[in-house]
C-alpha cells in the first residue's frame, strides 16, 4: 500500500506509546498510519477489572480508528505485523501486504511469559487482553458453577481454590478482587456452598508482594490482602501447573483455578531487525529511543529496554510508554524541522500507585506516600481521569460507585465456548 | 442430586418464561430449582443492538442466579438439559447428572433454523446469544477494515455489501442499525472507502416485511428502512448461500457479510417426551399449557405450541413467554392448594412494536397504532422500562443517549479468534 505525499510515519501498535505518538505527530506535516492488530486501544491497567466482572470489555476498550478520526492526515489499519525490511524501507504483514515508511516506529508491547514453561498457559491464563480478561472470568465464574454441582468435600474445596502466580500490581489486584467476589459479591447467590470458604492463594518467589514499592508500603498491602481472606505466600517458587492445581517447593496445591501474573516477554521487534535485546527480549535503544544501526526506526514502551542515569530500567508502564511517545514524535518533527536533537530520553517518575480491592490502595507520588481510603480515592481519580472519552469515564465511575454501595458486579457473564480449563487427569 | 422438604419445581431456561414462573412461584412453599446452560438471563428483544455495537454485552444480560438471589428458595444451577425422564421423574443433563422433580416446566426457547440448509450457517450466522452477537458485531466490523485494506474495486464493493437474510423485526432491526453505521456512525473513520458507499440489501420471501402488522404500518417501516439506505427485495428467495455471496432467483449478489434472520425452530423438548410437534418443532400443549399425557410437565415460551380462539398461534415473543410464566405458576399453585384449575390460557396481545433506526419505529396497541419519532419514544421507553435492574436502566439509557446525540457507538469492538467468515473460493 503506497501513497503519495509527505514524509509517512508508520506506527505500529495502538497502545499507550503508539497512540501518543500518533497524536503529536498528527499536528505536523506528516502523513501516518497506525497499525494494529485488533481494532482497539486498550486501557490495561484496568483489565483486571474487566476479568473480575466488575467493568465491561466496553468500558476499557475503543476502536483506535475513531480515537484517531479527528486527524485527517492519520490513517488506521487492521492487520498483524510480521517483520520489517529495513533496507526496503518496509513494514511486512501476516496478509502479505507491506506498508512502506519514511520513518517507523515500533510499540508492539509484551505478552506475558512463563519463563520456558509454555506448557503451562493452557492452565494458567495470563492477562494482556479483552480475550485474556473473558477467558479468565469465565473461568473464575465457572468454578463458583461447578462447586455449586460439586457433592464430594475435596473436590469442591478444590474448585473454590484460586491460586494466583506472581504479586506484582496485576496479581495484587486479581487477587484482591476475587477475594472480595467470593466473600462479598457471591456470598447470598450459592445455596450448596458458602463462597466465603473459597480460598484465594497469591504466590511469589520474591521476598515480598509489589517489590517497586518501599518495604512499608508494600507490608501495607500485604496486611490489606490478608483482612481479605488472601493468603499471601512469599518467597515460594512454582513448580508445576496442571489441571489439577500448583506444586510449590514440595507441596501441591489443588486449585481449579490458576492465573499467571508472573512475568513478561516483549514482543519479538529485536528478531525483527536482529539487533540486540535483554533477557526479557526488549530491544536495547539509543539514548533517543532509536534502534542502534537504525536511526529511522524507534522501539517505544513495553518492547523497548530503556536504560535510565541511575543504571535502573524504565518501567513497563503505562505513563512510561506515553512519555516515550511524546518524546520519539519531537525527535522526528525536529529533525523534519532541521532543528537539533533533543536531550537524550529522561523519564520521569510520576508516582506508583496499585489497588488491594475497593477500600485500600498504595500510592507513592515520590514526596508523598498514602495508603487506605485516600490512597484509593486518589487511584481511582486518576484512574478515571486518564480514561479516554467522556463517556467511558461517566460510565466507569457509575460502574464504580454501583459496584461500592451495592456490593454488585456488573459484568458477571460467562460468555465463549470454553467452558473450563482442559480436562483434568483422572486420578 | 437430591434434596428433601416440600414440592420440588424444576424450571428449565432462565428466559422470559422461566424467570416469570420463577419469581411467581418463589413466593410459595415449594422448592425452585432453575436449570439453564448459560449463566445469564439474556434480553433478546435488544441483542441486534449488543450485534450493531451499540450496546455491551452486560448492558443487555444478567447473572440467572442474582436475579434470583432474594428467593431463599430458589436454587439456580449452570447445567446442559439433554433429556427428560418422565417416569423417573428426572431431567438428564449432559454430565450425566439427575435432577428430580415434582413437577417440571420446559420454557427451553428456540434457535435459528435454515430449513433444511445448515450447512448456510457459518457464512449466514443467526442471533440468538451473546454469542452470536459477538460473531455478528466481529464479521460487520471487520468488512469495513478488510475493504479499507482493498485496492480491487469490485471485492470492496462486496466487502462494503451486508445481505440480511428475513424481514422480521429481527431482520428490519439489524438492516436499519447496519445503515446507520455504515452512513453515519463510520462516516468519518475510514480513509480509503468511503463507508457511506455500503449497500444494506434486505431480503424477504414473503410479499412484504414485518408481516405481523397491519400492511399500512409495514409499508411505512419500508419507506423508512429505503431512507436510511436500506435496498429491500421483499418477494425473493435465497436460493444460494456462500462465502463469496447469497443467490437470489438466479440473481447473484456479491456480499462479505449475510446475516440469517429467517426463522427459528424450537428446542428439542417434542423429542424428549416423544410428544407430538408442529412443524417448527414446537410441543402442542392442552389448554393449560401442560403436556398432553404428563399433567406435572409444563411447556412455555418459544418452544409451546399454543392455539388461540381465532385458529392462530400464540407469537413467540418475550411478552407471550412471561404470560405464559405466570400463568403456568398460577397452575400449579392452585394444584397445590386444592383449589379448582384455572380458565384455559389466553393470550393478550399487549402490542407489537418494531424499530427502524434510531429515528421510527411501528407501534400497534390494537386501539392506537403510531409510527415515526414519538413511535421510536414510545418503543425506546417500553424497552428501557422493562429491562430488568435500576442500574442497566440507567446504562441503557445513557448508551442511547450518546448514540442518540452524538452519533457514536460505545462497543464498536472486535473480539475473539474468527476475525473473518470462512475463506470464500477463489475464483
Amino acid at each position: 500500500m503506497t501513497e503519495t505525499g509527505g514524509h509517512h510515519i508508520v506506527i505500529v501498535g495502538g497502545g499507550f506509546g503508539g497512540l501518543e505518538a500518533a497524536h503529536r505527530l498528527a499536528a505536523g506535516p506528516f502523513r501516518i498510519t497506525v497499525l494494529d492488530r485488533r481494532n482497539h486501544h486498550l486501557f490495561q491497567p484496568l483489565l483486571y477489572q474487566a476479568a473480575t466482572a466488575s467493568l465491561a470489555l466496553s468500558e476499557i476498550a475503543w476502536p483506535i480508528r475513531s480515537l484517531l478520526r479527528r486527524h485527517r492526515n492519520a490513517t488506521t489499519l487492521l492487520g498483524a505485523v510480521c517483520g520489517v525490511d529495513p533496507t526496503q524501507k518496509a513494514v511486512l504483514l501476516d496478509g502479505g501486504q507491506r506498508v512502506s515508511y519514511d520513518t517507523l516506529i515500533l510499540a508492539t508491547g509484551a505478552r506475558h511469559a512463563y519463563f520456558g514453561h509454555d506448557e503451562w498457559e493452557p492452565y494458567a491464563p495470563g492477562l494482556k487482553t479483552l480475550e485474556d480478561a473473558t477467558t479468565i472470568r469465565r473461568r473464575i465464574l465457572s468454578a463458583f458453577e461447578r462447586a455449586e454441582w460439586q457433592t464430594e468435600a475435596q473436590e469442591r474445596r478444590r474448585l473454590l481454590t484460586f491460586a494466583i502466580i506472581g504479586a506484582g500490581p496485576t496479581g495484587v489486584e486479581l487477587a484482591g478482587t476475587i477475594a472480595e467476589l467470593a466473600h462479598e459479591t457471591l456470598r447470598r447467590d450459592f445455596r450448596h456452598i458458602d463462597t466465603r470458604e473459597a480460598r484465594v492463594v497469591l504466590v511469589e518467589a520474591g521476598p515480598r508482594i509489589l517489590a517497586a514499592f518501599t518495604e512499608d508500603l508494600s507490608a501495607y498491602a500485604e496486611r490489606a490482602l490478608v483482612r481479605l481472606g488472601v493468603e499471601v505466600r512469599t518467597g515460594h517458587t512454582v513448580s508445576q501447573c496442571s489441571a489439577d492445581g500448583i506444586e510449590l517447593g514440595g507441596e501441591f496445591l489443588p486449585a481449579a483455578t490458576i492465573l499467571w501474573a508472573a512475568g513478561v516477554a516483549a514482543s519479538p521487534v529485536a528478531e525483527w531487525l536482529k539487533v540486540p535485546a535483554d533477557r526479557a527480549g526488549r530491544v536495547i535503544v539509543a539514548p533517543d529511543l532509536s534502534v542502534p544501526g537504525f536511526p529511522d526506526i524507534f522501539v517505544i514502551g513495553d518492547t523497548a529496554h530503556v536504560s535510565m542515569a541511575d543504571g535502573r530500567t524504565v518501567p513497563g508502564i503505562a505513563p512510561a510508554a506515553k512519555q516515550e511517545g511524546r518524546y520519539v514524535a519531537g525527535v522526528i518533527r525536529a529533525r523534519h524541522d532541521g532543528k537539533p536533537a533533543p536531550k537524550p530520553f529522561a523519564y520521569r517518575n510520576d508516582g506508583n500507585l496499585a489497588t488491594i480491592g475497593k477500600r485500600a490502595a498504595i500510592v507513592d507520588l515520590g514526596w508523598i506516600k498514602l495508603r487506605g481510603r485516600l490512597a484509593w480515592w486518589t487511584w481511582g481519580i486518576a484512574h478515571v481521569y486518564f480514561l479516554i472519552g467522556l463517556r467511558n469515564r461517566l460510565a466507569v465511575a457509575l460502574s464504580w460507585l454501583w459496584i461500592y454501595s451495592t456490593g454488585q458486579r456488573s459484568a458477571r457473564l460467562i460468555t465463549g465456548m470454553e467452558a473450563e480449563p482442559p480436562e483434568r487427569n483422572q486420578p
